[in-house]
């Protein structure tokens, strides 16, 4: 089955409401990503908040629009305030996204991500090999590389949206957005992007945010993946190497839509 | 009451100082701007060093020439080290700073920031919610946002100042500064400095440094205020958005005084 | 004795090889230099991961090729997770490589520096007052400034070497890197480097990345330190100030070797 295109409608909508309804964002990530997440969301108009301790971080995803949780620097520690802040976000229905970095390699980080998923996340992002390990399929890699293209980790991410009700977003050269009965593709971007830390992260993080728009969240959330894409294309036009395609890259999301 | 004008000569000044002086401040600050203020306080001239373990904290606080306490992504153990570290500075008689972060929206670091208020800081800095509460009067706010103007938090600034000992800047579209009888106005900067994480937290660490320099304190905050707007200002010429307006700005930090 | 010069077609192959291996590199390193680090290492086509937790570093540094040990923001939990992950890397053969930031000035990472001599690490980089507190000889500074020059350091460096096994970097206006018996000196880059936090930090991730490479540890490790200073050189040209040397140095990183 073929997957569908997005239309780009739906993008530029997104685009719209994450600048009008500005949704805050609990953001519990990686200690590599903290800043460019936050500037990614900021330069898209989303309200970034980083809240980590257990029982704050209860509080404030109840209160959040949105609920990312990156497992790239797990420890004991962060994996209970997440388990607590999951749970609140549950409570008071703030979606919460789930990004598995480097699930598969690492036994600690596996066992908690299969954990939560049976806590209902809105939605799940991931390369092919977190994608393919996290649903319990060969494939693996060696931490947040993948080896897999996103097409050979689809039948996987599909698998994990019947079973846990997410949409599910694998993510690479091309992009596949599922819930596990439809399947949109986005293409665009640039290998520059590999080059950069945290253009993964940051994605899941606008996936987060796209999660508290109103409207289909299946589109919402491939509307992410080409927004990313999309500033990333752009960007690489305006950079010398992947030191300047970082302030260029926030740049185009802070104006994208405006030059479309 | 009118709040007075900083004279340029003060700021100018104290770049100088940062500048010859380089003070060693303690940053006992949130994951999220780590990089961003140490860069910013290393552009100045100053040198920041991040120490966070409890005894070592207690043991760096004493040596430094600043401490800068932000309460961004504390956790128990960090308030603990906080709370350490700052009896050391007093011992020691090195100023420290307080920057409430998400104060009012947030219990665990609210009750914290009250504890802290009775150990003299030599500087509170926040935008408009963060003062009003920590005040404890009526505002509040989502996170680091701030939905009040400055001007209408300045009673409760005052209050603070006269609390605590403190000068305190309430920072926002105009920066107050007040020592709780006599208010300073900064106005200048840019909205698009909202738009890039660790603008406010920067700013705090600079009124950290600044609380180092010989001379009147409220002065020295002040200056703070105004070299971080007019370093902001000149930057927005140089920047095409959010992302570009970063280097920039670190450019005009380090070159600011010198284009005077 | 006079230091020998390194043959520049060495840092050239360093250069190639870091590119067509793309050593997996375990950094442990500090909570301010955490993107500039892997993105140091991502321009050169190295794959940085940052893995935290005791048990899952225990068992990352044994996949990993390279381990880098960097004690800037030191806590009691880092410090047990960290000795797990050397004990592990060295069971493996992974080598690793240590940052000894700040010690001398601070007692709890100066004691854990210290036991960590027996550990056997493959290369020590530090600046010349780190190399001088942690061989046990006068010297000191502030933080991670440092006041004395490499020069002063090199017989603490040659006697570190001799005592550890390891190569010992000792890095400043000149670079001297030992074996205890051979001394290999690199000259260029920029004063500018200093007003850039991570500068060093992330000398010490390429450092470690080539330790993982082929051929002889004293020529690999020089070759990082003029690849870096190389590139430090080119940027300064491009750049306004420290701010936007960053994405310059970053962009001289991806592209060195390509203009030589």
């Amino acid at each position: 089955m073929q997957p569908d295109l997005l239309d780009p409608v739906h993008s530029a909508h997104a685009l719209q409401q994450l600048r009008t309804l500005s949704p805050l964002v609990h953001c519990m990530t990686n200690d590599v990503v903290q800043t460019f997440t936050a500037n990614v969301l900021l330069s898209l108009g989303a309200s970034p908040a980083m809240v980590i301790d257990r029982e704050e971080a209860q509080q404030f995803s109840a209160i959040a629009d949105a609920l990312l949780i990156n497992v790239g620097t797990l420890t004991r520690e962060r994996a209970e305030a997440m388990h607590a802040a999951i749970e609140s976000a549950n409570r008071a229905q703030t979606p919460w996204t789930l990004d598995p970095v480097a699930v598969g390699a690492l036994a600690f980080r596996s066992g908690f991500c299969q954990q939560l998923l049976s806590l209902r996340p809105a939605a799940i992002r991931g390369n092919a090999s977190e994608i393919l390990a996290l649903a319990g399929m060969p494939g693996g890699g060696r931490g947040v590389d993948t080896t897999d293209s996103a097409l050979a980790a689809l039948p996987a991410a599909q698998q994990l949206a019947q079973q846990t009700g997410a949409v599910v977003a694998v993510t690479g050269e091309i992009d596949y957005i599922t819930d596990g009965v439809q399947t949109l593709s986005i293409s665009g971007g640039d290998p520059l992007m590999t080059r950069v830390v945290g253009t993964g992260c940051a994605l899941s993080a606008v996936v987060a945010a796209c999660c508290a728009l109103p409207g289909e969240r299946r589109l919402n959330i491939a509307s992410a993946c080409r927004i990313m894409k999309q500033a990333g294309s752009r960007a690489v036009k305006q950079s010398a190497g992947p030191g300047s395609f970082v302030p260029a890259f926030l740049d185009a999301l802070a104006a994208n839509g405006k030059g479309e």
